[in-house]
């Protein structure tokens, strides 16, 4: 990787091996796309000069393809590492202290999958204790489902715990009023740049030619509402609050050292349109942080479906996809209790609580309580590809909703 | 209502009492907003002057809110009314059969509900032939999930067999192929035009000042895709392969006198939150044509829960809806067997089939068959709200999808 001018602190997650994307507002300015290097954020429209970039969205920069996007990313790095730029590019230049940031992208569809292995079996666990962890149909194929797109938002944005239907076992009727399971779900979330066709499904080996690249998701559930709706149709209420995307989309240019193989998939040994000959697979380290304290770090690379996998069974029945779709991970968990990617596992439904340093003890969030995943993935020559971070603070439930629904 | 100089046929569904929204070109000309009269279509832009209406949309009308759709209603029936205004008006008019009309909004967010209880009832009875028909929270709130925004087709968009995953019960593990058990979904569709807040429900009363208009929708379904995939999230390649929407949008002004009580709401009563002053039921009479004959009626007035009440329901816990969002009604069956909605009804599961007219026999969707969907609803006077129709055909699994995935 080219040496740039710019001063990038030596553990920085957005050294020139990164140039991750997203929208900022400089202070008194208009909201515009910008790549962070270092502890700066450049200002693409205006060091390149194209309008394309003066939007508060990446969607038309998105929707160029890769070609485009390989171009901008040369010129980006040209710039950065040309010393006879540097006046100019230093105009260009924002402290990331200083500029506000922005949902990055208008969303099209939102589709959740429920890709990890661990977190399936968690949950089946839980909630089928006498059958198996997992259902029949989990290894042939990546089970998701739609979530809601308006309601997706930037990270920062508090989040005002739900109001909803809820039936404990013990209850004969249902009441309405705030979660009282409210929840995370840790997810890494893909970006559709380039859109496909309707009837013609994406192959596995066209993944990067759709997918522009990678963010931080949080899928904040409330797990009462959610148990009480969701049969026959999938979970509803219980999800479309909320769900929070990190301001930075790490362009999967920068993620080549990350990709590893999936688990072994040979039990059941995957349908042809689900086989991989190199897998997207992705070593992402996640952290998750609640109210200052690492919680838990789940393993991105134990995920059992990769994310081209999930694009072609996505698109296998002919859907299209759009620029501006988002499809998550489903929430991430390890094979150890430290690597669990929820609250309903951390606690095992509620059942142990977690004891945080403090000696404040947690089942589920606590109005007040900041909930922020960070991830890094391996760059090239050691270097660390950093996400940035996705936040949000809980708000107590609105009172009218609260007391008059 | 006003006396129109235009020649409006006695049972047009287009009479001055409806005036339907939809995009439609003329020959050779750019996409536009139009309304709907007799057998023709009024060009908006050109009559009133006014470039919101020059657009392949009608989202920029939608977000203008209650008071600009009733402002521009009252605008298209001074103008149908006035005979002096009658030369300027009739340059603007073009014959319905000599326009194209396509989608005639973006779709932001797509949800469809299972609101009718006859529907649910009949697939509760045919997938859980050993339990209660409805599950214990069906009558407790509507139930719904998202589906596919991305893929809700015009009317008249070919809809090509989907290919997936299948596994009948009887066999070891899924194979991949075209569908065995297409089938189509009759409901009604209910259109946002001015959204809400995060963070703040609507109310059923405020059902008018969110919703603009109603359309028809055929959500086509795979049953044999989806039998396998939606434990235990729901719906998903099962649905999202193609939903229709009728060209014509037809605005909730127009369906004061089509306003019914739901069913009795009593055992149990619903929640406050769900509780409508009056209720937004609505008489609409469906029909359900299959290669150019009649094979069924339901009565959207038996659904069980209203519009408004999937409003307040899909935004009690604080999601926001958008300006072109659509919610859907799910499949609407009545009481009678020529009341189904759906051909799993019709048939059985497959294991009744419908004999037509020239004897050949139907279970579910062969490929070449066309499906149209139509419907009415009472107007003042005795005048028939006609919603026009939302047509498909079905065309063969593309060869790639079938053979290679």
């Amino acid at each position: 990787m080219s040496e740039t001018w710019l001063p990038v602190p030596r553990e920085s997650g957005f050294g020139m091996e990164n140039l991750p994307y997203g929208v900022f507002s400089p202070e008194g300015g208009d909201a515009r796309v910008g790549v962070a290097v270092g502890e700066q954020v450049l200002d693409l429209a205006a060091v390149l000069g194209d309008a394309e970039f003066a939007r508060p969205s990446l969607n038309a920069f998105l929707a160029g393809g890769r070609l485009r996007w390989d171009a901008v990313r040369t010129s980006v790095t040209g710039l950065l590492t040309d010393p006879g730029r540097r006046d100019a590019v230093e105009r260009c230049l924002h402290p990331l202290g200083a500029v506000t940031m922005h949902l990055p992208f208008e969303v099209a569809d939102y589709v959740d999958f429920y890709a990890s292995e661990q977190h399936a079996t968690n949950l089946g666990r839980m909630f089928r204790p006498d059958s198996a962890a997992l259902l029949p149909n989990w290894k042939h194929l990546p089970v998701g489902y739609h979530g809601r797109a308006g309601t997706v938002v930037a990270s920062g944005t508090p989040v005002v715990r739900p109001c909803g239907q809820r039936k404990a076992p013990a209850e004969q009727v249902p009441t309405f009023g705030p979660s009282r399971r409210l929840d995370i779900e840790c997810e890494v979330g893909f970006v559709v740049g380039s859109g496909s066709t309707l009837g013609e499904p994406v192959p596995t080996g066209d993944f990067a030619e759709h997918v522009f690249g990678v963010c931080l998701v949080n899928d904040w559930s409330a797990r009462d509402i959610q148990a009480w709706e969701y049969v026959p149709l999938g979970p509803f209420l219980g999800k479309s609050f909320a769900t929070s995307v990190s301001p930075w989309v790490v362009p999967l240019a920068a993620l080549e050292h990350a990709r590893v193989p999936t688990p072994a998939q040979e039990d059941p040994r995957p349908l042809p349109y689900l086989r991989e000959d190199r897998s997207w697979a992705l070593d992402l380290r996640l952290e998750i942080e609640l109210n200052g304290e690492i919680v838990s770090r789940p393993p991105y690379a134990a995920m059992y479906w990769s994310p081209a996998q999930m694009l072609a069974h996505l698109t296998a029945n002919g859907a299209s996809v759009r620029t501006g779709d988002l499809f998550a991970s489903g929430t991430v968990s390890g094979d150890e209790p430290g690597q669990r990617g929820s609250l309903i596992e951390m606690s095992w439904g509620g059942a142990e609580p977690l004891t945080m340093a403090n000696g404040v003890t947690r089942t589920f969030l606590e109005d007040g309580d900041t909930v922020t995943i960070r991830a890094w993935a391996p760059g090239a020559g050691g270097a660390r590809i950093g996400f940035g971070e996705v936040t949000g603070t809980v708000e107590p439930a609105r009172g009218a909703s609260a007391e008059h629904g």
